[in-house]
């Protein structure tokens, strides 16, 4: 049982909670008409000058027992909730959020008759070789592909290396060549950009635009790819936080595309056994968090192939909308990722060990 | 076609391919040799100054055109490649390794008629508060648990806290009523230990120890549970890499006792919407290098409660033998983890999302 | 100018401010007395029940314009304000900080007429071999850190190491040869603790007992350090934030040690040039917010012994109180970190590069 | 003593290492001989299918007691040195390798009379604000700055910003009122560049042009910016590691550019009490491996104003050329960065408190 002294002082620490509330939600009120005169007037909410004048009169005011510093902090949390109240009254939320939009968004990558769904319920497959190098690899991986019932294929005509004298992709020809692939197998082509002045051009040949993980926080490079009118596979960048992912897809949806599919590849982290951290966490909070779908590279998030079917059927368990994973005729001789690539046969054994799984 | 220039030179360097290999195997004979005499002598087959006195000679034997730093990069190889072959004659393999012991080894919990089996098929849960608070708190959780089908149950008598002025755990009252708890309900009894002074007197009441993630390399510690004769659960450190985890592993299989279950946790990175980053990839990695059991603790990897169903779905899939979850009968007054623990009603949830998987 | 409307609207907030800071320091007033008859009590503060019920009390009867989640964390900071007002009141703070006890606090290593001092101006060196190996290798080294001028020899005779199959140290027979040399040498010794059982005896033998960076959160071991009356030096856990590495300090001084001398000494990230990364920004806030000497151990932060002098003198420059250093006999045979220690001859460049800078 | 026997096969050894060395030299020599055929041919002197069958040769060949497995591993490392040896000859070593180049390189950033260098051995300070806001903030800032004694003035047009709705940046007109601030008070104008179609506007406005840590493997921009004919601040990616940090100046001088200041500011690790952790050790390294000037950006690594001289002055002590500072008018006004700039009379704090290090 309670001491009767301190039930008292509780019945009084009550009644002021109520006093301060009722204070709070009238302070809230003045705000929101203060906010809907400045976007009459156009003028933003946040006025750090105010908030500064503001501050100093209460640390005038102030006669404790609360110090002045807590009472700054106190009101900071104030005028931060207050604030949220100005600028969900009219302006968006963020477009990436569920709460925003609670049911799933789909998002649909197609060309001519040809057209695969992400977020419709059934799990996408992409794959593919890393670098798009010559004629004979891409008849190879064309063929192989199609018929292994995969219907997007990944190949990169720019690729993205850690120094300059790696080979650094075919360029447009390698996207010519992507798309004549994709064309002779009916397949769908995604394809890396990742200068803004590739972007149209890529979009030319490619029926999706990749955003790769060292780009994710290339903000004129999403913003370009928004306008770009095709679908968007947008890789977390490799020391982004949820958070920052999130804001990439935001840059893509401000421009007014939401055909954005999330992929988590990894994070860095100490380990030394894989190549990145897969991070299944953050694909549980994106579904939460987002209504766009999400899938995950378990190639890059390896880094080696002996993982990668645990590794996919984890990825489906936690919600994952597919996965994206690198093949090539032959990895030894790849010009890009050559330990890291399935072969056909490790391929067909991949598909057999994740059974009928697959939309 | 092959330049004929250059295909003539390439078959003497094929002809002096096999020369290398050669010498390289009898170098390798030899070195048997001599660890061979060196077991019979017990003397270590490691001795740096040798490896010096080798490197000088051949330092000043060279004439190019490989460069003396080349020639030492490459013998350094070579004795390493030697040193491995010695030690793999005589010693023992690491016991953790899947290598030196391929099949599965199965961990059972028990106490009297009581059993509860690791690694033979069934996957396994662990639930149970964070700390053991009171008896009240006991014989609700205890009551609970064994109701839901739960057989292992988890419960801190020595909590690890970051603050000297947290709550430390009630000690040797703790374990009693763990035990006493476990009596009553029919449950196995999992406890932590921190303290090598401890480990006898927690090993009589608990039925399976559990080594925490801040102890993950006390040394000292990991070879006392080697010795108490109960199975013993060890989390990953929250920033050891998989090599160190599985090396704890052999800290305790050195001193005789196999009964290890691994426990991925989630790791320490820069992410902060988690508590930690559940590496998933370690569980499939440590599930192809060693023949011990791996469970997953979704509540530390979480510290959140709205995404445990998926993150536990994930670590099936993946190959985990079991899960480690938090539950306590009111989370929001728990003395520790109060954020992160399920209350009863989500535990239920939880059961029924997951469905009939456990063992 | 601002707008006529927005001016009064404004007016308004000022007044509804000056309420609710009044309101404020009521409800501060209340707690206060609850407080100081808790502490009649002898009762814990914080009472997360009784926080729920208020919670409850206010989501009820909240009428907006803030939502109930909004008033519910706004009141979660009120309560948590009050809360630490209370805790002000009685409760000694953190006996780490500086706000309690703002003079720099000296530590003092001394046997018989021999003492050095940390935290009093002067820069402190510590160098000796990473393991006490033999009685030839303890003579060599503890003349020639004699003869330059090095007063704190380090030596190992417990050590941590990956593998129950690496050199375990030679234990209470290492000590012992530890503290011969230091006699014979008139050097004081440091030497590391890694089990309860063991911290009596390396008490007796060494002068300054050290906790290593895998025993950070070894709070066990970190009490019985507390109790055993020698000055302690405290490493950073490798994955310990700052507040964690502080707190680890609290746990020596609330067993009555003050005697604590804290070493950073790398911290894990993805930096593979390094062996772990030195955080001397952490030694920058440990300067501020406590009042115990800081070092910093450049041997184990940089794992390479060619960046040695640049990293001592940016350790100096940021304010460390001294260094801490591995040095050994012949690197290239010691039983640990062979890659990582001085010799001999590296060790007197370093001097010569440093300066005239130690006490 | 070494038991006889023992002694015997040492003495073997001995005479089969020369023999491996000798083989191993000639094919060294031969492999020369290929490579510069390959270069008359214009040839890449990788070819994994050839070492894929030279491997498949080997392992049919050996007969133990070293296993195919170890021979590979052997054989990769020799054709490996092999390559270095080939690439040696004809192809230019890394231009940022400090062996390529063994004197410093200057960095000089001018216009008209104005100039100031980097790595010439004097210190040179980067102050200015985050943003380039307005005609008035400017105006101030660069009055203070002159009569400071700053020569370079840093601020944003272009802003990489988390979320599309924050403060973007003033575009072309920020490149305008920068360059005009810098006329009127003798300053040099150093500005981000963060889209490669805005390098050459950026490059007629701004006397040094700066890469942000999001951009640092924005491998398109920093070719453009190679191309640009304007000295370069390259800052490190928040995780990069230090090899990827320096192939980035590779990418700028690969394109003929060699004005190239680096500039750590920290990298993302687990830590939450500064907003990134100062890599000192990789400055140290740094100026180990490469010729280029490196400097130290405080600002980013604390994320907070309480350590900036510190960490400034253990900058300089560990080897830097210079700091990079953000100083603003009004920094609770700031539209980005507002937490960590200093305001006016903490640079001054900040000079003092530094003292005369600056050239």
């Amino acid at each position: 049982m309670t001491d009767p002294q301190i039930q008292a002082l509780r019945d009084q620490v009550d009644a002021v909670n109520v006093e301060i509330l009722q204070a709070l939600n009238k302070r809230a009120g003045l705000v929101e008409q203060i906010g809907a005169r400045q976007t009459e007037l156009a003028q933003s909410h946040f006025d750090p000058k105010r908030e500064s004048e503001m501050l100093e009169k209460l640390t005038n005011a102030n006669q404790g027992p609360f110090s002045s510093a807590t009472v700054r902090a106190l009101f900071k949390e104030i005028f931060k909730a207050s604030l949220d109240l100005e600028e969900k009254q009219d302006k968006p939320k963020l477009k990436y959020s569920r709460k925003a939009h609670p049911q799933d968004t789909s998002v649909t990558v197609s060309r001519g008759d040809l057209s695969v769904t992400f977020g419709g319920g059934a799990k996408v497959l992409i794959a593919g070789p890393c670098s798009i190098e010559s004629e004979a690899q891409m008849a190879q991986s064309g063929a192989f592909l199609a018929a292994s019932g995969v219907k997007l294929m990944r190949g990169g005509a720019y690729k993205p290396r850690t120094s300059p004298y790696g080979f650094q992709g075919l360029g447009v020809p390698g996207l010519e060549l992507g798309a004549k692939t994709a064309r002779d197998h009916q397949l769908l082509f995604v394809a890396e950009v990742m200068d803004t002045r590739d972007v149209d051009v890529a979009a030319q040949y490619a029926d999706m635009l990749q955003i790769g993980t060292r780009n994710a926080q290339n903000f004129a490079l999403l913003k370009a790819v928004g306008k770009a009118g095709k679908p968007v596979l947008l890789k977390r960048g490799m020391s982004s936080t949820m958070e920052e992912w999130l804001l990439t897809a935001e840059y893509v949806l401000s421009e007014g595309n939401d055909q954005i599919v999330l992929c988590e590849r990894g994070i860095r982290t100490f380990e030394k056994w894989t190549r990145n951290t897969l991070d299944l966490s953050a694909v549980a909070v994106a579904k939460l968090e987002t209504h766009l779908p999400v899938i995950v590279d378990v190639t890059h998030a390896a880094g080696r192939t002996d993982i990668l079917t645990p590794l996919a059927k984890a990825a489906l368990a936690v919600g994952a909308d597919g996965v994206h994973i690198e093949v090539h005729p032959d990895p030894a001789t790849a010009l890009s990722d050559n330990q890291q690539q399935l072969d056909f046969a490790g391929f067909k054994r991949f598909l057999e060990d994740m059974g009928p799984v697959w939309g």
